[in-house]
């Protein structure tokens, strides 16, 4: 087994150079289509006066949170840096450019996040003055993707042309150098997520909660002073925290090829996983631009068609690509002569082929999956809808059944892709590079499906200014109410795709982690057979098995951590906005304004504030795992947290997307329609889901891919502790308690603050 | 590693068969014991005629359940008990041994749930009669109590006497005998497990549904056609499943106990695990007769109380045992001469004191840490019972925040327990058998458990027949609603210590699986090392963390199954109750009376019919992973399920837990009392949470325990069909694919009968 996990040394010829430099040109092209789609977004009328304040308000806001939230994350930042800088590495140019690219990973995440929020809330007003021209439909729903077009076009075109600079400039280090930049994507996403997460759904929450709940007035209710920060937060939370999170799911998907592409393949593996992604840009581009409504046609009609047709065209350039790029047998790779007889499929290019089509079926699959069990047209948001008819209870059972069925069959198929690409080789490093393969299958799409997604918040927040501003009427209403139903679809896919991407990448991210172990004991003079039990692997061992419960129960206590920073954040909300119903005369007659700007100010003080605990818990717990119990159950924690991560993130994203899309399916008319106490029943559900779906669910995917690159880049260092010349258990046990001790302390400042919703009663309502 | 797993021929001395003679005679003392306990329950006074009569409707309802299930159970078992005849043996002997002990497992599992039933049928009108009584108070709590020490007797006794017969008769082969006796208590455990769960769980929110929030009549009004239902629910779910479950935690961790000590110590290790319970069933007759209601004393501090001292009297006792019976160093164990040096704690002895404490110590952790997180008198439930005020949304939130919580602090309880346990050894099947050992401790507090859970629904149900017959009154009903309190707290601290016995013997269980994998390849003349990747057990191997996802798939699949099957049963019974109200004249105004039957019948026929997909499921899983994917992946299922399985039976159990007493807190007068918004919030919240804490996360732990032994004992028939002369790829994927056919076909059936709930409401309510 060793001796398949140690990489050769990595050069690349002149012609592999070639290659790659055009791998950087296309991305540097696809960021050029990006510009010209921005252009054309830009150039589009901007609407009413009144629109445009509104407008103005929310990009305010959103640029004002993005702010603080970078002076934040500049400190963690730092910190993080640093001790990234102390990690061992094999030589000062790997230590260098592994803390430098983790600097790019970050700074590339934070920039695409930014710049998906910023442009959503300036398409955000365009969609809506499109709405009330004329071939409205067509033109909304052209600039709503096109938007969404420009993000997929810059998530694509950085993490493409990064990786590739890395290539070209460290070749021989380039693993390790990746490392750092995926890590730097993933953990800033995930702040980005978490944070974004519990500013828009505590602003939601909180809103709802005063306004439709106790004052009875409408959702985006200029009378709610909670408003702005409701449509401030759909930026920051599902474009910045969504666009962020899916430059750093293909990052790391890229990033974990490489590695495993460079350890199976040599340095033909460090070429061909950025010709599939490449390929993937070209596609992608056609997909944003073949992307037209037919008249009388639903929006997500047109999207499908685009994603289908570019999945297939994706996956015979790929075909094509495996039989260019790598060779018919084994035996022309070094080191792996006997995985011929093993393997199913028998031939490099093959194996690489059949992988990357099984990426794009999985995406397809997902496709189709989740906008089953999310879509108002089929069953089970139709079941949930009639439970309504039941009460409130009977709804929530009914979702948390969907959402429980729905993540098992979710998992069933990327367990499927993951066992397929496992069965195409009988060497597990080959199979855990065709994982990574299958993982850049699924790349090819992101393009389209970052497009699809940020349809989702622009067209939000596109009725929500239209409702404010009061100047969309009639069929423009319409347009705009059907294009946010089509975005409530489209979200809840590109978070399928999303945590399938996750599996995928930490699957194989977790095949390097062992390769990593086994050159640190090498380097230590000590074969893994000898080392004992603390690098057991073996699933049975009971360290092993407490491994596997403690990352099942990281994943569980995120999701708690998270739901619970939401309830919280939300309970201020509402104290505030009460108090401005209270104290500001004329509010709900029309004749005072509310204070907007002080709701989003909270808004952002606590989502900042709430985000260091869930953040903390990410990067501590493997460590203290680590250092504390050896790599063997840290092994055990990656597994656990991968599998118990993909359910639980499937669960709670796809009831959550059941639960409003039921709401919806009342609100369109049925059960007794709005108004009703079935109307009422469905908001008590999709108050419960907006939590689920929108902060504790998407942040699961960054989480894992965070957790499973600090075990990769600290396994090293747990080894040299454990064994050998270095060896000191005295250390290693306090580096856990280190961890551990922050974890609790984190934990407790976050448990002193209370559930400040649980307080905020106390305080009699306004019109109690 | 192969080496220790090996177990030398077995055989016992004189002295030694004398020991387990003893043990069993220990056993029978247990049995008449709770003969005495049980002469004194039925001695108590009985009531007025308007009790005996309500008490007569519940007996028969719940004996009438019994009886048809014990005929469906009739034909599944029939079933199994072939299949299992059918499975490879080493000798013909065995064979038969643990087919017959398979029954012998079954009919006592059964037995006890019967006994259980029956006993609190009979004990729920004594607790309510001798709550009007001089001296109310401390009468009824006693009776309620000794009703458990009966079941508890009764458990420990029957679990102890089979175990001990077993070693006994078989000795060479009892490992392999024992395999079955605990299969057959685990299979019938589950079902009972299930099928009263879903029984009363539906005929709880049936009978809630249309009578408090349609009718607005109380619960347990005799004018709601499902209230003896629900009163037969409390029977035949908390009393008859819940004793079968014990019951099967019982056997299978005494099981899982000798087959590893055998392993690990040859014959020793098959007397000490009889002796550890043993002693546990002195202290707890110890516990049950020490259980005193001082004056004014609220019962839980007596209960506690004695749990505490027969706790301290077990740790004590066992201490001394592991001396008198253990040698003090391992140069004393063939083949293990060289743990010595690896062991923190050297010698066998101190293992095995440390280890059984580890367990004692572990079940007053749970207790106070479930107490904590479901009790009303801590932050936890006042929490949310406070978030009631903002409305059932916040309810729900702080709910599922609170069982994350505690489900993540009970796992990391859990884990250190194993893995203090594993720490005392640096081998590996020493450790599991600490980890056994553990197991045992926990079993010496068994007897006092099952008395303080049976206290519940005794409790619950004296209240109910109090609430019916409207003859008690004044202090009396005060005296029932107190004591129903307690009964919630000790229901949901049950639930905790059942799910740490499910992890222990599931933990130890593994290892035994590896065991019967080197056996079976030695069998066949394999070495571990050179069978492939199909017995791979690496956790970071593709294939294997595709079996964690899988093991971690089936408990959300489970749980799923589980809830939907309450609401669809629901439904049936809404629609039932509903219709009588419209069709039976005077209802309402008490002058017509409902038939109470015709909703038992339902409750009957749905439960019984909505078991056989999880239960099917259950079963046929692990056969679907084993023969599909093989022995490697099977292991990852394990470790995933047994992870995943922890954290969702605590998450459910108690989130239940928090609303029921959120709701309880309302009741008594909080933030707005009964008939308040903030009651119906807490109402929502709690019918939410029956089917978590009643139905699906109780029957989690026979699950996990029932997939570890039909992993058992497939193991060797994998390999049989994996390597060597009778390998046939063919009939191992055949075996898979007509389990997996199995399971989709039951699913789809189950799907097809649609959500009952949500198709009744299509007929209007009675008062619409």
């Amino acid at each position: 087994m060793s001796g398949q996990f140690l990489a050769e040394s990595l050069t690349l010829t002149g012609g592999d150079r070639g290659v790659v430099a055009v791998v950087a040109v296309i991305a540097l092209a696809a960021l050029a289509v990006g510009y010209v789609l921005l252009k054309e977004v830009l150039a589009a009328g901007q609407g009413t006066v009144k629109m445009q304040d509104i407008a103005k308000a929310v990009q305010e806001g959103a640029a004002a949170y993005l702010k603080r939230q970078r002076n934040t994350l500049l400190i963690f930042g730092t910190v993080v840096f640093l001790l990234l800088f102390l990690l061992p590495a094999d030589s000062t140019g790997e230590r260098i450019g592994r803390s430098l690219f983790f600097l790019v990973g970050a700074v590339f995440s934070f920039t695409i996040g930014y710049l998906g929020m910023w442009l959503s809330t300036q398409a955000n007003l365009r969609v809506a003055a499109a709405s009330v021209e004329d071939g409205g439909r067509e033109k909304a729903t052209r600039i709503a993707f096109r938007t969404g077009g420009v993000v997929g076009m810059a998530t694509v075109g950085l993490g493409l042309f990064g990786a590739a600079i890395v290539v070209l400039v460290y070749t021989g280090t380039a693993p390790k150098v990746l490392e750092g930049f995926g890590f730097g994507a993933a953990l800033i996403a995930m702040f980005m997520r978490v944070g974004g997460g519990i500013f828009t759904k505590a602003a939601d929450v909180g809103a709802d909660l005063v306004g439709k709940v106790e004052q009875n007035i409408p959702e985006d209710d200029p009378r709610n002073a909670a408003t702005i920060a409701d449509n401030v937060g759909d930026n920051v939370g599902d474009c910045a925290g969504m666009a962020a999170d899916l430059f750093e799911s293909y990052a790391v998907t890229l990033v974990a090829a490489l590695i495993l592409g460079s350890t199976a393949f040599g340095s033909l593996g460090l070429l061909f996983p950025l010709v599939v992604p490449a390929l993937g840009v070209i596609t992608a581009i056609l997909g944003v631009y073949i992307t037209r409504v037919r008249p009388g046609e639903n929006g997500l009609t047109a999207i499908n068609r685009s994603f289908y047709i570019s999945a297939l065209i994706s996956a015979v350039l790929c075909t094509a690509a495996s039989f260019i790029f790598l060779p018919g047998s084994f035996s022309e790779l070094a080191g792996l002569e006997d995985v011929a007889q093993k393997s199913v499929a028998g031939s490099p290019a093959v194996i690489a082929a059949v992988a990357v089509i099984i990426g794009i079926v999985l995406a397809g699959v997902i496709l189709w999956l989740t906008g089953y069990y999310t879509g108002t047209e089929h069953k089970p948001v139709q079941e949930v809808g009639k439970t309504s008819l039941t009460g409130a209870a009977t709804v929530i059972l009914s979702g948390i059944s969907v959402g429980f069925e729905s993540a098992v069959y979710t998992a069933i198929v990327i367990g499927a892709a993951v066992y397929g690409a496992f069965l195409l080789s009988g060497s597990v490093i080959v199979a855990l590079f065709a994982i990574a393969l299958a993982g850049c299958g699924l790349l090819t799409t992101v393009g389209v499906i970052v497009a699809m997604d940020t349809f989702g918040p622009v067209s939000d927040n596109a009725q929500g200014i239209a409702e404010m501003s009061g100047d969309v009427h009639g069929e423009g209403a319409q347009i705009l109410t059907e294009l946010d139903a089509v975005g409530n679809t489209t979200k809840a896919i590109t978070k399928g795709i999303a945590i399938a991407t996750a599996v995928l990448a930490a699957t194989a991210l977790f095949g390097s982690y062992s390769s990593a172990i086994i050159e640190a004991l090498r380097d230590v003079g000590v074969k893994l057979e000898d080392a004992g039990s603390a690098f057991t692997y073996i699933v049975y061992s009971p360290n092993v098995l407490v491994g596997i419960a403690l990352g099942a129960a990281v994943v569980f206590m995120f999701s708690g951590l998270a739901v619970n920073a939401v309830t919280r954040a939300a309970g201020a909300i509402v104290f505030e906005v009460r108090r401005q119903f209270r104290e500001i005369p004329g509010i709900m007659e029309g004749t005072g304004k509310p204070e907007y700007g002080r709701v989003v100010d909270i808004c952002t003080r606590d989502s900042l504030r709430e985000l260091a605990t869930p953040g903390l818990l990410a990067v501590l717990a493997p460590i203290a795992v680590g250092f504390g119990l050896g790599v063997g159950p840290l092994a055990g924690y990656l597994g656990g947290a991968i599998a118990t991560g993909t359910l639980m993130a499937v669960f709670l994203a796809n009831s959550g997307g059941a639960w409003d899309n039921a709401k919806k399916l009342v609100e369109d008319g049925n059960h007794g329609g709005k108004g009703s106490d079935a109307h009422a029943a469905t908001v008590i559900g999709d108050t419960v889901g907006d939590p689920f779906k929108d902060t504790a669910g998407p942040a699961i995917n960054p989480l894992i891919k965070v957790m499973n690159l600090v075990s990769l880049l600290i396994a090293p260092a747990i080894v040299t502790l454990s064994v050998g010349v270095d060896a000191s258990t005295g250390t290693r046990v306090a580096i856990a308690l280190v961890a551990v001790v922050l974890i609790v302390a984190a934990v407790v400042v976050s448990k002193r603050r209370g559930t400040a919703i649980a307080d905020t009663p106390a305080e009699a309502p306004a019109n109690a």
